[in-house]
C-alpha cells in the first residue's frame, strides 16, 4: 500500500509517526493531510531513508538542493561533495539533475549515500540518451518516456519532476500568448518542440494512468512540473502559466485518487507584488496540494546574487503558503554551481524558509529566534553560536576584527547598548 | 531659505532640476513632494554635493551605508575605502557612524571625499567626547548636545539622527511594558540612561525649537530616530516603538512649519507578518513623511548572514512605501564591517530596493528587468554582463566552469532551453 492510501485507512506506519515526531505534531495530524492530499511524504519503497521529511500544510518549510553534472561539467566525487554540503547546512531534499556523463551511476551513488530524499527529472535522461544515439529531442521515444520513469522508480528515486500540464492546448495558448523568454523550463521546452514537431499529445499527460501506475507501484511522489513557468519578471502571471496550473490541478485530483502523492511546482521569475496572489491561486487551483516553488526571484538585474533576490521571493512566497523551496545559487543564470554556491544557496533557502515559518506559527520557530535574541542581549557569544544557522561563519567572522572587550562585538565596543553594567555608564 | 520654504513658495532652485532629471519626473512633482514634506532633498548649505539625491513618494528608493571607525578599530584609509567602495556600486548617501579615533578628522575626510549626502548621529560624538573627558553617558552635557549638531552642520554634514522620541514618557513606557531586548539603539540607548539618571527632559525633545533653528539655519535635514526600534523578532511593534513614532510625527509637523525638512526612522527586526502593517502606520502616524528603514530584518538565528534577512524585509518594506533603506552587511551583530562586507552589504539592498522599485513603479525599473531579460533570452552574455548590478562578478563567475559552446553557460550547456536553434532539436 502506499503511504496515501495507509492514510486514508487510517493505518499508522512508521513514516507517519516520524515525521509527526519531527514536526511535533500529531500521528493524526500527519494521516489526514496525507489522506487529504495536502501532505506529502515523498519516499520510495525501495529507499531506505536516513531522513524522512513530510511536505506540507502546516509543516515546517523544507528546501531543496539541485546538484547534478551538465555535458560541460562532470565529476561525480564534485557532485557528492555538493550533496554533502547541502545536508550538513539543512537541505530536506537534494534533486538529481545530471546531463553530463554516467547518468546511472551519478544517481546510484546519490541514492547511496543521501541520507535526505532524492528527487530527478527523468526527461532529462531521455533527452541526454535521445542525443547522446545521435538523435534529435524530437526524435524522443515515448516507450522510453516510460522505461525511464520506471527504471529510476526501481533505483529508488523519491520524487519526479514531470511535466504533464505541457499538452498541446497549453503550447497553442503559448502560441497566441507570445511571452519575452518563451519558455525557460528544460524539461518543458524539450516536451514543448518534441509536441510541435510531432503534432502529438505529450505521452505522460495523455498515458497519465501509466505514469500514475508506475508511481503508485514504487510509492513515488510525482513533482508535476511547471513548464510554463515565467523565466523573467515580464512574463509572471501569464495565461499559459495559469493554464498549466489549472491542468496540473485536474491531474493531481486523479493522482490522489489512484493513491498517488503528488505535489506542484511553481515559478520562478515574479515580482514582489504577485507573489501572494500567485500562491493563493496555485493552492486554489491545485486543490490544496503542497507547493514546491523555484525561488521565485523578484529582480533580474542580479546575476552572481540570485540567492539573495530568490531569498526575498521565497520567504514571502512560504510565508503564504508555500511549503517547499527550491534553493537559488548564487550561480544562477551564469554557470553550474560549485560547491560553495550550494552552501550559499542551501543557506538563502533556510533564511527564507525559517522566515516564514515564523509567521506560519510552525512548531520551534519563534523560540529559536527568542533564545537567539536572548543570548544576543546576554552577550553570550558562544550560544549565540551554537545557535546560529552557520556556527563555523559566526567564529570566523567575529575573529577578523576582534572586540576589546570580550563581552561585545567590534561594531560598538565599549558603547554597546545591550551592556546594563556598562562601565560608561 | 532652506528647500522646503523654496518649494512652499514655488521657487525653482537647481537641486530641485536635479533631482527631477534623475528621477524622470517633473520639477514640479518635486516641489509639490518637497512643500508637503512627502520628499526631502538632504543637503547642507555648506556642501557642494555631487550628486544629489531626493528621498520620498514616487522616487526610486534609495539606500545608505553606514560607515566609521569603532573604539576597537580605527583606520581613516579603510573607511575612506568603504566609502568608496559603498558608491561604486550604487549606494546614495553614507552615515559616518565613527566612534573611535578622531573623530572630527574622520568626517572631515568623508565630507570632502564623498560625493553622496553624508549623515551622522552627534549623539555619538557627545557620548565620545564625554567618555574621553572620564565621564560617564549619563553626565553627556545638554549644552555639549547642541553644540556638536551646530559644529557637525557647520562642518557640511547633510543629515542627522536625532532621538527625540527617547523621551520621559516613552522611557516610562517601556519600564511598564517589558522586552526582551531592551534597548538597542545606541544612541537612544545613551538617552535612556541619560534621562533616567538625570531625571530630566531629553534635551533634544525639550529644546526642539533649538534644534529646528540649527537645522534651519544650514538646511539639514532631520532624520527623527528610533531609539526604541526592535533588537529581535520577539519585541516588534511593541508599546514603546509605536509610542514613539507617534511622538516623531508630532515633531515632523513641528518641522515642516519650521521650514525643515525631516524623514523618520524605523526598524529593525520585524517579523514577515508585521512589515506592511509597520510601514502603514508610519506613513500614517507621521503624515506621510519618507521613511528610513534599518533593515528590517527577518530573522535573528542567521548572523554571518544578515545582509540576506535583511534584504527580504527591506525589500518588502520598500514595496509598502519605505523610501529609504539603511543597508545591513554580513558582519552585523558579529563585529566592525571590512570593505568586502559593505560591498556586500550595498548590493544586497540594492536587490532590496530595485525590486520594490519594479512594483512601486518607479520610472526605469521594471525596464531594467525587461532589457536584462531580453537579453538572456538572446543569450547575449556581454550585455547581460553590462546591465548587471555587478558586472564584473559576471564575468568572474561565469570564468569559473566555462560553457563549450559560447552561448550556453555551464549550467544546461547544449540542453540551454533558450536556444530556439538547438541543433538537438
Amino acid at each position: 500500500m502506499t503511504l496515501i492510501e495507509s492514510a486514508k485507512q487510517n493505518q499508522v506506519r512508521k513514516e507517519f509517526e516520524e515525521v509527526a515526531k519531527y514536526e511535533q505534531v500529531s500521528v493524526d495530524f500527519i494521516m489526514k493531510g496525507v489522506a487529504s492530499g495536502e501532505i506529502v511524504i515523498p519516499k520510495n519503497i525501495n529507499r531506505s531513508l536516513k531522513i524522512i521529511r513530510a511536505v506540507g500544510k502546516g509543516l515546517k518549510t523544507k528546501i531543496n538542493a539541485n546538484i547534478g553534472t551538465s555535458p560541460d561539467h562532470i565529476s561525480i566525487k564534485e557532485e557528492i561533495e555538493k550533496m554533502n554540503i547541502a545536508v550538513k547546512y539543512g537541505a530536506d531534499a537534494v534533486m538529481d539533475l545530471s546531463t553530463g556523463g554516467n547518468l546511472v551511476n551519478m544517481r546510484k551513488e546519490i541514492l547511496e549515500k543521501s541520507p535526505v530524499m532524492v528527487g530527478t527529472v527523468p526527461i532529462y535522461q531521455v533527452a541526454s540518451q535521445t542525443v547522446r544515439a545521435k538523435k534529435k529531442i524530437t526524435q524522443m521515444d515515448s516507450e522510453m518516456m516510460f522505461d525511464v520513469v520506471e527504471q529510476q522508480a526501481q533505483e529508488g528515486v523519491d520524487f519526479m519532476t514531470i511535466h504533464c500540464g505541457v499538452i498541446c492546448e497549453t503550447v497553442a495558448m503559448l502560441d497566441r500568448q507570445p511571452r519575452l523568454m518563451g519558455v525557460v523550463s528544460r524539461g518543458g521546452s524539450f516536451l514543448v518542440k518534441w509536441i510541435k514537431a510531432n503534432k502529438r499529445e505529450n505521452p505522460y499527460y495523455e498515458q497519465y494512468d501509466r505514469l500514475l501506475k508506475i508511481a503508485k507501484k514504487y510509492d513515488i511522489t510525482l513533482s508535476l512540473g511547471d513548464g510554463f513557468r515565467p523565466g523573467g519578471n515580464p512574463d509572471a502571471s501569464d495565461g499559459p502559466q495559469l493554464a498549466e496550473l489549472s491542468i496540473l490541478g485536474e491531474l493531481a485530483l486523479r493522482a490522489r485518487k489512484e493513491g498517488v502523492q503528488v505535489m506542484i511546482e511553481g515559478p520562478g521569475h515574479i515580482p514582489l507584488d504577485q507573489i501572494q496572489s500567485n500562491v493563493i491561486l496555485a493552492k486554489r487551483l491545485t486543490h490544496n496540494s503542497p507547493l514546491y516553488f523555484l525561488g521565485p526571484i523578484v529582480t533580474d538585474v542580479a546575476p552572481g546574487y540570485d540567492h539573495i533576490s530568490s531569498a526575498i521571493g521565497g520567504a514571502i512566497a512560504a510565508s503564504y503558503g508555500v511549503d517547499f523551496i527550491c534553493y537559488v545559487t548564487p550561480s544562477e543564470h551564469l554557470r553550474l554551481p560549485n560547491v560553495n554556491d550550494v552552501k550559499e544557496g542551501v543557506i538563502a533557502a533556510r533564511i527564507a524558509a525559517h522566515s516564514a515559518d515564523i509567521v506560519k506559527n510552525i512548531n520551534g520557530a519563534k523560540q529559536w529566534d527568542y533564545e537567539m535574541s536572548k543570548y544576543r542581549k546576554e552577550r553570550n557569544w558562544e550560544k549565540q553560536k551554537e545557535l546560529a544557522l552557520d556556527p563555523l561563519k559566526v567564529e570566523q567572522e567575529r575573529a577578523k576584527i576582534t572586540p576589546k572587550l570580550e563581552d561585545t562585538c567590534s561594531m560598538c565596543g565599549e558603547f554597546c547598548s545591550m551592556r546594563e553594567e556598562n562601565e560608561n555608564s
